[in-house]
């Protein structure tokens, strides 16, 4: 009895119409990456546990896949991790590379890295097991200079202009900004946490229902002060003008609060010095990621049309990249993007085009089976020409071999039988809906330029 | 105390200037197998335990991989293999594949796989547990022409032509006629795979101990008539009309043997009207390739200057793909390129180029920290000319950023402070070795043009 063939559980297997978009997607990715200079990384799926776990509290750990050979099952039923484990993240391979290998890097070191990660959710409609990421880091020695702040935004908005997923924004915050601001409120340093938290739900959850929150028991804030701060953090939304200039009058700031809105304005201002639209980048203040991890700068992004998908590309600045590994201090910025989820999305709005469906650009048919050689050679002409081309093999009727062509939705069809050799001619049939003329009888000797001008 | 970064072994980790080359390779393989129409297939790195290891032997299952979340480890201590395991080849997946999407494929189904594959290998020099494989396979429904077996050299042909690893030979065989020419030399049928692994020897150890052996207790067979078969087998190497006119003139020929033949004349006459030149093109009966796999051509590849390597790139004709997950008959041929393995030997002889080292075609230089806005500008107008760039950032030394520039190998490096932005000119100074000018004076407004013309 045949074992019934299944896909695993939580990953996102494509047939391959959309492979080649998902294929087309990373490409345009990793062009825009490669545009500003980043080098590529690629690190095995596996690392060591005892590298990989360094730093993880128990939720990440419980994510983790561990790896074993059977012969390693075996000998290891004494309570110990197995000796490797999948990654997780890209940041924690990353942090181990730059610390692994700083003799041999330059810095700053400018990497890009489109990989897998694995996390062992649980299966759920958009989790996914297995899913791409697709990061860019410049990691510094010592110190980076915050021009790379503002390179990161604009890497993003080319990649996205070209991806065409319709408009989208880039919001910018910074942790120090953040900081200060709460500070200058009065809100104790052991609150900070909890309270960032809560601003980040401004935009998810009604604004009342969390200052009402603030203001109550557990946080028992003085709910005109929470007032005060909302207005200043999400008042200006959408104009990042005014929002500069209502901070610049902010009458109590304090040193960090200064420091964070200076390099906000600095990487605001550097971003747009490369290109990126006003309309493409807002400051938003209300913007908090990771708690633990980004000190300085950090980036979310949306799609206008779609804020529902949440941030599809988010990131920031941190302080110190390896220290679990290394005694330098490798500071840096970074952003994600989450190629897979944003994949699916996607295909399920119907936001993938078809694209062309097919890699070949010609089939050409067996008219005549005696005539194969013939074939043969057309095929290696056209594909000296740099195009790609298919062969149909054997000798079905022509009506099952213009069946697979429709079916695999190559554009043209090539007929050449003996009447046509002896013609000169080859007779290309453009099998794409909607065109103009189906048929094109072409010379021989010029084949190629005439595919290619009905390609376009 | 800082864990010490380590790379897990048996894997290929590789810094920068290698990734960019091994990307290359990579690149150059994927445009080969898309110059032919084959589709993009991706699959999961783990596949269910039960449906990997259908048909695994002992052998196999001792090298798998088992991978387990934490949760699943604590529950799981029954004996039971774990759930999920990772792929140790492209074909068992391609097998899965193909039977679970049978119905939404487009038969022959043409697909490539480029992805990593796992094997718990013990560590030494050359193996590795984790490698890339790139493969393609054309299957068909039922039946499959033998058109197809001779489009897969053409493939690689174009392949190994483009990777410039200097000059190769595909060599070609045929399981059916190698069994009927054991036939014909009365070897019983429960003889005949350990006479093929002996024959399978041939070329890697000397002849005269091969035939002792087939002679001798083990195997008892008439030492003349052994020789009489290895000179049918090896008489001709190299001339491939001389083996073929041999071959047709044997006079013990049975239906096996003569299928056997007609379809390797086919499958050489087939590759040699696809463009791949004879010298690069090979009948050779010594190869044999795995036993219980392959039922009609078989393929390997050597680099002409490097045969201990191996056959570099193998693989052949299969009577169906995917018996273990469906009814129906999946008839397929393809062949497989160990790219890691490949890479990794050619970086060894310094067979590599460091290529482009670099990304960035240019660096800009930071000569003047109050002119970055203008860097910016500099930078995005190259990359909308479709360059490469990186801005230095920060105000380090001009000779800081030259190291930089230098160890980066940066080809271009742009000079613009405020006596050239008054001259509107940008000073662009050639950082590579032997560049006969060292420096170029070049208006603003020309730019782009003059760094592409500069880049060649």
């Amino acid at each position: 009895m045949p074992v019934q063939p299944r896909t695993p559980p939580g990953v996102l297997e494509l047939l391959p119409p959309q492979q080649l978009a998902f294929q087309r997607m990373l490409d345009t990715i990793r062009r825009g990456f490669e545009r500003f200079g980043f080098l590529p990384v690629e690190t095995p799926v596996f690392e060591l546990t005892d590298v990989l776990l360094t730093k993880s509290g128990g939720e990440t750990e419980k994510q983790v896949y561990f790896v074993q050979s059977t012969g390693a099952r075996k000998q290891a039923d004494d309570g110990k991790l197995p000796e490797l484990a999948l990654r997780f993240d890209l940041t924690v391979p990353l942090a181990r590379y730059v610390a692994e290998h700083e003799a041999k890097l330059n810095f700053p070191f400018r990497r890009y890295q489109i990989q897998r990660v694995y996390r062992g959710e649980r299966a759920q409609k958009g989790r996914y097991r297995e899913f791409y990421q697709c990061d860019i880091d410049v990691v510094g020695k010592d110190a980076l200079p915050l021009a790379y702040d503002a390179e990161i935004p604009a890497v993003i908005y080319g990649v996205f202009r070209e991806l065409a997923f319709g408009p989208f924004t880039i919001f910018l915050n910074n942790r120090k900004l953040l900081r200060g601001l709460l500070a200058a409120f009065d809100i104790a340093d052991e609150r900070k946490d909890s309270v960032l938290h809560e601003i980040d739900r401004l935009g998810k959850q009604p604004r009342g229902e969390i200052e009402a929150r603030l203001a109550g028991e557990g946080f028992g804030l003085d709910p005109g002060r929470v007032t005060e701060l909302f207005d200043l953090i999400t008042g200006h939304a959408g104009d990042s003008g005014a929002a500069f200039a209502a901070l610049r009058t902010f009458d109590r700031p304090n040193p960090t609060f200064t420091e964070g809105l200076d390099e906000l304005q600095r990487v605001y201002d550097g971003t747009l010095a490369l290109g990126v639209p006003p309309q493409a980048l807002q400051l938003n203040l209300a913007i908090v990621r990771g708690l633990d991890y980004y000190t300085g700068s950090i980036y979310e992004t949306l799609l206008d049309e779609h804020p529902r998908l949440g941030s599809i590309c988010s990131g920031g600045r941190y302080e110190n990249l390896a220290g679990h590994y290394t005694k330098s201090k490798l500071p840096g910025v970074g952003i994600s993007i989450g190629a897979t989820r944003l994949f699916s999305q996607m295909l399920d709005m119907n936001l993938i085009g078809e694209g062309r469906g097919a890699v070949a650009h010609v089939l050409v048919l067996a008219v005549e089976p005696a005539m194969a050689t013939e074939y043969a050679q057309l095929a290696t002409q056209l594909r000296g020409a740099g195009l790609n081309v298919e062969v149909y093999g054997g000798d079905d009727k022509l009506g099952k071999q213009f069946k697979y062509a429709d079916r695999s939705k190559i554009p043209l069809a090539l007929l050449y039988g003996s009447r046509e050799k002896a013609e000169g001619v080859v007779n290309v049939k453009d099998m794409r809906e909607g065109a103009a003329t189906k048929q094109h009888v072409v010379p021989l000797t010029e084949l190629a330029q005439a595919v290619a001008r009905l390609l376009g």
